[in-house]
C-alpha cells in the first residue's frame, strides 16, 4: 500500500477546475498500487481516480501510458479513459508530480482465482492485443531481456541471501534466455503487468484492467507468459493445468497465435517468471526495512521459473 | 495509513447483501485511520465508508461508538451515520473481526488550517455537545487522569531517549494535574479526538466530523482543551490567539461555558497535551520500525504543554 504524496485540499480544488468532472466532494488516498499515490476522488459527477507519478515512472513514458489508455477505451476495452482538462490535456501536475485523472472502474480484484476468472482473462487479453494494432506509439519493454544481465548484477553479491545457490542458477538461466529469446514473433501492445490485482471482475464478468504503467511493444505471447505465471499457479506454487487451458483457449478464439508463439511460449514463460523475480529479489535486498512498501517474496517465481523449464509441449499447458 | 484487513471480493459480497445498499460496485482500503482498517465502498447507491474494528478498538465499546453516531446524526450533527442491516443491525462481522457500514461524507479535511475554520469548528463541538444530552449511554475516558501515570510508567526508563528530562518533567507536571483536575464542571458526551484530519470542510463550510472512536463522557472543557491543542498551534508549534479566539467565541454562541469552566481550561488543555504526549511516547518508544503506521512525534506536546503552564486567564487565550 502506498500514498507518497498528500495532496492538500485547496491544490486539489485548484486542479480540479482544470476539468469538467464537477465539484471535488472528497478525496481519499487509497492503498493500492506501489508506484504511484492513487486517490479515490468524488465528485458531484461521480468517482474517478487521481494518479501523482512517483519517481518510478519515467514521466517521458506517460504521453504513450495516457495515450494507449485513451486509445484502448477508445476501442472498447474496459480500461480506466484519461479524463481530458478544458485545454484538451491529460496530463498535468500536482504538488510537484506528474498527475492525471482517470475514469473509476467498477468490479474488485479475485481472492481467489478460478478456470472461469482465466477463461475471462485470456478473451480480455487477446482483444486488448487486437485493439492495440492500430496504436501509433510505442515504447521498448524496459523490463525485456537485455534489462535482465544488470539487474542481477546489482542483487548477485547477496542473491545467496535468499536462497543458497540462487545467483548461480540465475545466471545459467540467464544464459539459456539470451541464446534462445525468440525473434519475429507477432508483436505490438503488450500490458506486461497483469496480475489478478490489476483485473476487476463484477459477477463473475472482467469489467476492467487497470495499471498500464509497465504496458509497452513486445510479443503478444511474452504477455501470455506473464499471464501464466500470475494466474496459474496455486497458493502453494503448483501449476494448474485447467486455469491455463481455459486462458489459451478462450484466448486463441479470439486471437489465435501460431505454431511458433506456442512453441515460444516455455522459454517467454521463463522469461517472464526471471522478470518479476530479478525486480522482487533487487527490491527484496535493497528496501530499507521501514519502508511504506510491503515487498514480495521473489522466491515463488523461482518455483516458476523451473516449472516452465521443464515443459515438454503444449500439452503441459493443457493444450492439444 | 493503515489497511490490516484485507477484505475478499466474495466475503465482500456476502456481507453486503445483509444490507439495502444496492450491489457493490468496488471497494478500496483508504490510507486514513490508525486504529481501524477503513474502505472506500462504492454501490449502485453511491459511496459509503467499510470500517473494520482492528484490535486497538475494544468490542465491548462499538455499541456506544455506534449508538452515538446514530444519535448525533439524528440530531443534525454532520457525522456518519451507520447503516443498519435488514436484520436492524449495524454491528456485525466480516473477516473475523467487527465491523460496520457508514454513511460517506463529502469533503476534505483542511491542510492549512485558518482562523474560519476553527470559528467554524467551536460552532460545531458546541452543537455535538449540546446534542448529546440526551443519549442515555455513557462511556467513561479510558484515556484520562488515572490513566497517565500508569501510561508514563511504561514508558518512563525510555523516555529521556526522546528528549533529556521528559520523564522528570512530565512526573512533575502530573503531580500538578492529580491536584489540580477539576470536579463537577457541565460534562457529557465529548469527541475527544477532533484534530483536523478529523473535520471535513467544503468552500470554507464544515461538512463532516469523523472518528467517533474515542468519544466518552468527560467534560465538555476538556474537549475544548483537545481542540486548543489540535486546531490553534502554528507548524512552528507558536500559539495562534486569533485561531483560539475565533474557536471559543463562536463556541459559547451557541453553548456559553461558566467562569469555573473558563477557570479551568489551562490546565485542561495541559491535561490534553499530556494524553496525546503519552500515547504518543509510548508509540514512539514501542512501535516496532517496519510497522505499517508511521509514528508522531510526541515532542511537539511538550511545547503545547509548556504554553498552557503559561496561561494567566482568558486573555491569553483571546477572550476577554
Amino acid at each position: 500500500m502506498a500514498v507518497y504524496t498528500e495532496v492538500g485540499d485547496e491544490e486539489l480544488v485548484d486542479f480540479a477546475a482544470e476539468y469538467d468532472i464537477g465539484e471535488v466532494l472528497s478525496c481519499k488516498g487509497i492503498a493500492e498500487g506501489i508506484e504511484n499515490s492513487n486517490f479515490a476522488l468524488a465528485t458531484t459527477d461521480g468517482n474517478f481516480i487521481l494518479t501523482l507519478y512517483e519517481k518510478r515512472v519515467n514521466p517521458d513514458d506517460l504521453p504513450f501510458f495516457l495515450g494507449l489508455m485513451d486509445h484502448l477505451a477508445e476501442a472498447g476495452i474496459p480500461c480506466p479513459t484519461p479524463v481530458h482538462g478544458r485545454d484538451g490535456k491529460a496530463l498535468r501536475r500536482l504538488c510537484g508530480r506528474p498527475a492525471a485523472i482517470v475514469t473509476f472502474l467498477s468490479g474488485m480484484w479475485p481472492r481467489r482465482i478460478t478456470p472461469d476468472h482465466t477463461a475471462e482473462l485470456g478473451a480480455a487479453l487477446a482483444k486488448l492485443h487486437l485493439a492495440g494494432a492500430d496504436f501509433t506509439m510505442s515504447r521498448a519493454n524496459s523490463l525485456s531481456l537485455e534489462s535482465w544481465r544488470p539487474l542481477l548484477a546489482r542483487s548477485e553479491d547477496r542473491a545467496d541471501e535468499v536462497m543458497p545457490g540462487l545467483a548461480g542458477e540465475l545466471g545459467g538461466e540467464l544464459d539459456t534466455l539470451e541464446e534462445g529469446w525468440p525473434h519475429g514473433l507477432p508483436s505490438g501492445v503488450i500490458h506486461a503487468d497483469l496480475f489478478p490485482d490489476n483485473v476487476f471482475f463484477r459477477d463473475g464478468k472482467l469489467t476492467g484492467m487497470i495499471d498500464f504503467y509497465f504496458a509497452c511493444t513486445d510479443m503478444f505471447a511474452y504477455d501470455l507468459g506473464v499471464c501464466l505465471n500470475a494466474w496459474c499457479f496455486e497458493p502453494d506454487l503448483s501449476f494448474n493445468i485447467t486455469k491455463a487451458r481455459r486462458m489459451l483457449t478462450a484466448y486463441r478464439k479470439v486471437r489465435e497465435f501460431s505454431a511458433a508463439e506456442m512453441e515460444a511460449m516455455p522459454l517467454l514463460a521463463q522469461g517472464s517468471a526471471m522478470r518479476f523475480l530479478l525486480t522482487r529479489l533487487y527490491d527484496w535486498l535493497h528496501t530499507p526495512k521501514d519502508a511504506l512498501v510491503t515487498c514480495k517474496d521473489p522466491l515463488e517465481f523461482v518455483a516458476k521459473l523451473r516449472f516452465h523449464l521443464g515443459v515438454k509441449g503444449p500439452g503441459d499447458y493443457g493444450l492439444e
